[in-house]
């Protein structure tokens, strides 16, 4: 795969400020390689072992981020929750009911009114479309809109985790063979990560799943669909199982019940024989075990999935970090 | 207007230590202008121009808020929980259930026992007239009870917010003639807002809305009822359009539906024109846009809702300190 | 009562590190009375008089305590959100929806992802025996788990704030008569209680209740089951009554309804004259006031039901500080 888009941002993308460095962390698709390299390298200073206390750093002191989930999630929410308070913020949770919304002048209203309050920092989450962007369109010149999950869009944080957890274990990104198995077709994760991948030039990227659930074209340029889950898997140095929607199974014709579902593209201990025998294996969470990934699978030897988790929290002290740093450094920050 | 009100305050205000210094904030009605003007002038004193880092304060480092909404609010608890983090205070969210009240002895055994817990702040919103006073009786003499809003009574902190909103913009208070244009007779904005304007000697105040959403009596003395949207703006220096309770419409008799509403009372930039060229337009928010406030209004270049929403963390700031001070000058605090 | 109990305990407890130290709380029916002598010492360092502020302590600095809470519970929460904010830890509150855990590897999942991010102290509240312990044998060495209410087995801080209440209020344990009265069968405050009272040495534990809501064993060695008030609350030294369950009445037969309820064993003024003249009362809340206790009784001089409030924020700062030294101390803290 080429590692083209890595040279060159669009001098127009919305996440950066005129002097190209990150404001907003909206979707991956446009941020190069130079940008998010320092990044991850940040993440990776606020890794400690585990046992040893986390890292703290005072980089938010004063400052207040606003979690603003109009979807509910436990797990993204409790990682930058604890992200923001590790780097000294203030925090205000905020889990906004839907039917407040039938405008999405009402979106607006909410953003504008916490952003009066002297909020600095916006995570958002949201299951429709557009959300992230249309606020950090709205958002003051020293405020920073970071997304934490858009439909099934984007999930930048989460890719990134991804990204420095593969990293971390294995060798050269293009030495190696990733594959992300699922509902490609509709994963906010498959789309992030399989665009990070490409930013940075990985070996091989294989799209896995029923052919209902693949997509029309591969996310990326380079990556290839597979409907065959023994080729996708064969030699693959990092798997990756999705997280299946259950409720997406009842509302599509064509799609597999959860169990045929797990008799065919389930991640099992024999299936991954296939793989490189040192892969990893990963997931998002909130894993439905037996379904897509084996619970032998996920607790065995080749996880990684709980170092996702860890990772997690590192990445975004990092986002957070370095959106600060933007404000400050571009005069409009505080 | 005369400002007779301002000059003294009941010697057995419920609301004041026996040497007359504020301990709770449960209603504007009987406070007097010497006992607001300090705090007001303190919440000046924590604004800070937007872009730089909020005003921080450790006032009540060591000290617990408690905000119990028995109503829910996600602007006014937000408000609250910045302006107590940003005083240092530790800070407990706690939305009760109404079932959970079937007594209004559960009211006080959650006071209670939440006091025993060493709550110094109890922020109190509730749906039924008379709780925060109730609780206030109740409470030992080193705890505060701030009133966040309570039924069609009283709302205080929205009330000093305004008029430190209507001062930062405007010439003095007896020279302006203000419009607060909605359903008068079952707001507790207007109802707090007319007091404290009344106490400052505002120059006119004129209460605006149809016949049946009018009250039998002004709020106070001095003000004038109009139900003509044309008359009730004309020349008016300060425009304050009220949210609409939908739910209202659907229950009374005689009152317009929203649209009718819209069409007769809704703030437009049209009507606009009737007010004052330098008229300032508020909003406590939330708002109906296109129901009591057109969004080219509240959008526009007269408005001063968000500067409202800024100056409500600055005026609970200085509200949380101004009990505090009061409790350690008492000898109660601690 | 003997109190042979104290001065063993089993070397395979759970609850402690291979030296013998505290670092979970599940259960007080295997704990020496050696191990919670200085727990209960600390706790009572840590309280102040009511209007001085609470004590602070920063022994959990840069650690994070996580609520995790399957049942709901306002003030078990708060006193632990409260006693953990004044111990200096970071708090994450997670409420968690039943639904998602139609399997207990969703429980297990989520206490480990909450681990990998670093979470030091998991308070656990359910409505099903055996998580707490369940979750102490999954999570890391470096990881404590407090017990914050288990089904109807046990509520280890509870008995140790009423066990602290008691000394501090009455002669040495020895010389006591105490008296439990409600549904002693399928109470864990009783149970937990009756525990730490039986390793303390009580003079005389009775515990009183319908026939049908007594154990067929007696909860601990020596104490004895009534089912006739009077008699058990005879010079009674404490008095503590339970709440009822109302929906136990509805469930079960041959069970009174809580009018019954009351007539029978509700604790009255004129029932307490049965009791010792300077018998102690107390209950663990929320109150059904009428049922089991009378208003009168509950705010009467002999109450100590709120001090065992404020006793419960020491004992549970106490906790967090203990179980936070144990890991230190072998080696596997931080």
């Amino acid at each position: 795969m080429s590692t083209e888009a890595a040279t060159h941002a669009p001098a127009d993308d919305p996440q950066l400020t005129p002097d190209g460095r990150l404001r907003h962390l909206l979707s991956l698709a446009t941020l190069p390689r130079s940008l998010l390299e320092p990044l991850l390298e940040r993440a990776e200073r606020y890794l400690t072992p585990l046992g040893e206390r986390p890292a703290r750093d005072s980089a938010l002191k004063g400052r207040t981020v606003a979690n603003l989930f109009f979807e509910p999630s436990t797990r993204t929410r409790a990682s930058f929750e604890l992200a923001a308070h590790r780097m000294s913020a203030d925090v205000l949770n905020l889990d906004v009911n839907m039917s407040s919304r039938t405008k999405g002048e009402s979106v607006l209203d909410t953003i504008l009114t916490l952003q009066a309050m002297e909020v600095d920092v916006f995570v958002v989450r949201d299951a429709s479309a557009g959300i992230p962007a249309f606020i950090a369109r709205n958002v003051a010149p020293h405020v920073s809109v970071l997304n934490a999950g858009e439909a099934d869009v984007s999930h930048p944080t989460q890719a990134l985790l991804d990204l420095l957890t593969i990293r971390r274990r294995k060798p050269p990104l293009p030495e190696l063979r990733v594959a992300i198995v699922g509902d490609i077709a509709h994963s906010r994760v498959a789309r992030s990560t399989a665009e990070v991948l490409h930013t940075f030039g990985v070996g091989e990227l294989r799209l896995v799943g029923p052919p209902d659930l693949l997509p029309a074209e591969p996310l990326v340029p380079g990556a290839m669909l597979v409907d065959d889950l023994a080729r996708g898997l064969r030699d693959a140095d990092v798997v990756m199982a999705l997280r299946i929607q259950r409720e997406r199974f009842r509302e599509m014709e064509g799609i597999p019940d959860p169990e045929q579902y797990a008799r065919q593209y389930g991640i099992t201990r024999e299936r991954l024989r296939g793989a490189h025998p040192d892969a990893i294996v990963m997931h998002p969470g909130p894993m439905n075990r037996g379904v897509e990934i084996d619970g032998d699978v996920a607790d065995g030897p080749q996880s990684a999935i709980l170092e996702q988790v860890t990772n997690g929290v590192a990445v975004r002290m990092a986002v957070l970090a370095t959106v600060t740093e933007t404000l400050i450094a571009s005069g409009s920050g505080r």
